[in-house]
């Protein structure tokens, strides 16, 4: 009933998922409204604001037929006035179908699924997990290469905090991808979840993307660095002289927002993938309400 | 066509609001959407944010089949530009059915009501009245007590500015019930409320919760104190000890949020009835929206 | 299928404009709900805070049967990280039907323009153009006057860096009005628009309403000062007295918020407008999301 951590999601439920994702995207695309979930409210409650993740899912519940309520900073909830997350979880539950949660402490919305019996979905938990992105990242792997099984896939960038990489590892792990790291040694992927990934396919690091059939890209965040020099070294630019070196068939993909990783030129080469990604949130949250809501179990 | 304070609501007005939430109670379980209000909309004008009251009205709304609108924040309204209330009221009034209007000034939700024909709801004006929460506090009471009349009800906590004890000083007095006051001596309930009401009905103060049919319990907030000694000495905290000493059927109540009044263990006793409390506030709502979109006079 | 400036829009696109909220107005003032735009939703991105235009729009489409998503402050948006307006555009495209755009950097919505294929409208663009606002203002003119043909219309207050006035000259001009300019020497209008304007039409500076068929105030902004005596000098009033020199039959315009410029007892004076010019914001919004969505050019 809550999707909360790709580490703990079945290889099933995520085909399941990508299968149903299928069969919405046609919607997504002519944007209609469908009439599945015609009378159920979403919860949206984000503590830490979000342009891209909160549209994509009232976008999504909006073409089941659904709506959605909420807030988009904890500075206009009740936590400002010193709320618990779960008694503001536990004040929603009555007034929504689902909640989708996004906050800046790992573990939040594990914690909101303990006190409540509504599907719980993580719209990224601090630095910990982001699964809904990484449902979609698979997705849009899927849709542009034709297959997820046995790809080499790079991760570049902030490999620690980045919560999206995290939940993507997990996943691609299920689908034998060859997983390779490009970052800088203090933004290195945590040791525990290459250890576990390790277990069931190849993790190795890198310093090019010769190798990749996939590219993915992320933002390295200036807040994460209390010395402006190691952020400054910690910087990364893939432009054309970057695509060169890669394969004529990989593709290049970025969570977004982006700031000077990727060039704008870059946007132009058949190879970026990233606007395609994003749009595929759409069908993809369409198929996670969908499925959470009709009660099923990642 | 409005609800502005409790002072001026009369019994028969509350006594149908009850009973039209009675009839909505089920509705609001379920989560079902009814088509009652289908083509109307909702101004939801929040000078002061809010989390609970805004997505309580939002759902109240929802269920009845209509949409809401408005803003969760002076900053982000015309009022932020020097624009009067009276000037934001008329316009948002060619937009929407009904105003439910939240705003830090005591009287605001009166001025609004003397510039529109709308009808107007007052969420919440100040240390002034927070009437729906008086109304969904009685119906709270009744569904757990399965009465209103002759109930000794102790409000506790901030009783000078706290708006909803305010408006449940009112609301109470219809019924005969005997109001105990128990709260620090900086926090008094303001003399002008006891004397109104106390023509009505019993009003003493108490300093133990030992002969409460109802606890019902309010925040201190720290901003109400220049002295954060004074502010100290007037916490209070209900916690099992406390529970000890209420009457085996009593029950314990709390607009939400709560800070440190009362501690998470208090939750699993079954006398504690704050989350039921809340989410009463949906299908009160939905009978508050209905009657005054109806046009009936509280 | 955009709107961008009224300095490129045609005569007949306006005028088309106006005859459909003519026929939008009967619903926009019963509040009806159509089901002309059942399954659209409109992308509402304000980078900068309003109540009044965003109501307006999420009210007209409202009317129209669609649904609205979006933001209200750059702060709630990937922005605040660096995203660039462009990929902030490319991303909510694949989410909605029709993007309505407020920025406080001149060309914004043009720019947006040129990265989508969806419908753009300006909802303000720095101190450069509100083309929606002009078109209402036409319709409460046309509405109020009967005609538009060869008034007298003052433009007062901030001509040079009040959006609205800019737009309302090039669209004036269109119908052979006589603009009268009416403002502190700090605070004139553009040359550039008046020379390209005045190819077209009349356009005076005056010290006086005496001949005005419209007085159009417009509101005197702090912010646009950095000497605080410079913006004392600025400030204007229309008070009573001022209203007792204008013609019988002149009307009173404003794009409100109004601070101090019109004082409160002139809004019982018939010829004061602003607050019927605000409502007219539903039909003619309805009538641009109508036209632009189903395909037309302006």
């Amino acid at each position: 009933m809550n999707l909360i951590s790709m580490r703990e999601t079945s290889k099933a439920f995520i085909e399941d998922i990508l299968k149903t994702a299928k069969k919405h995207e046609k919607t997504a695309r002519e944007k209609k409204v469908l009439s599945t979930l015609d009378d159920k409210t979403l919860g949206i409650l984000f503590f830490e604001p979000s342009t891209r993740t909160r549209l994509s899912f009232q976008a999504a519940m909006r073409r089941l037929g659904g709506e959605s309520i909420g807030f988009n900073d904890a500075h206009f909830s009740s936590s400002a006035k010193g709320e618990t997350l779960s008694d503001t979880i536990r004040v929603v539950e009555g007034y929504v179908d689902a909640i989708v949660l996004r906050h800046s402490v790992e573990g939040a919305a594990a914690r909101a699924a303990e006190v409540t019996t509504l599907p719980v979905i993580n719209a990224g938990d601090g630095a910990n997990q982001h699964p809904t992105q990484a449902l979609l990242d698979l997705y849009t792997i899927q849709k542009e290469k034709g297959k997820l099984e046995g790809l080499t896939v790079v991760l570049a960038g902030d490999l620690k905090y980045g919560r999206t990489v995290h939940s993507l590892m997990y996943a691609l792990s299920h689908f034998g991808c060859t997983i390779q790291l490009h970052c800088p040694p203090s933004l290195k992927m945590p040791e525990s979840i290459v250890e576990e990934v390790r277990q069931k396919t190849t993790v190795e690091e890198v310093t090019d993307f010769t190798q990749a059939d996939v590219v993915y890209a992320t933002r390295v965040q200036r807040e994460r660095f209390a010395d402006p020099e190691e952020y400054q070294k910690s910087l990364y630019v893939i432009d054309a002289d970057v695509m060169a070196t890669l394969k004529k068939d990989a593709m290049l993909m970025h969570p977004l927002p982006r700031v000077q990783e990727i060039t704008p030129d870059v946007d132009l080469d058949p190879r970026a993938k990233y606007f395609e990604q994003t749009f595929y949130g759409v069908p993809v949250r369409m198929a996670i309400l969908e499925t959470l809501m009709e009660g099923k179990n990642p």
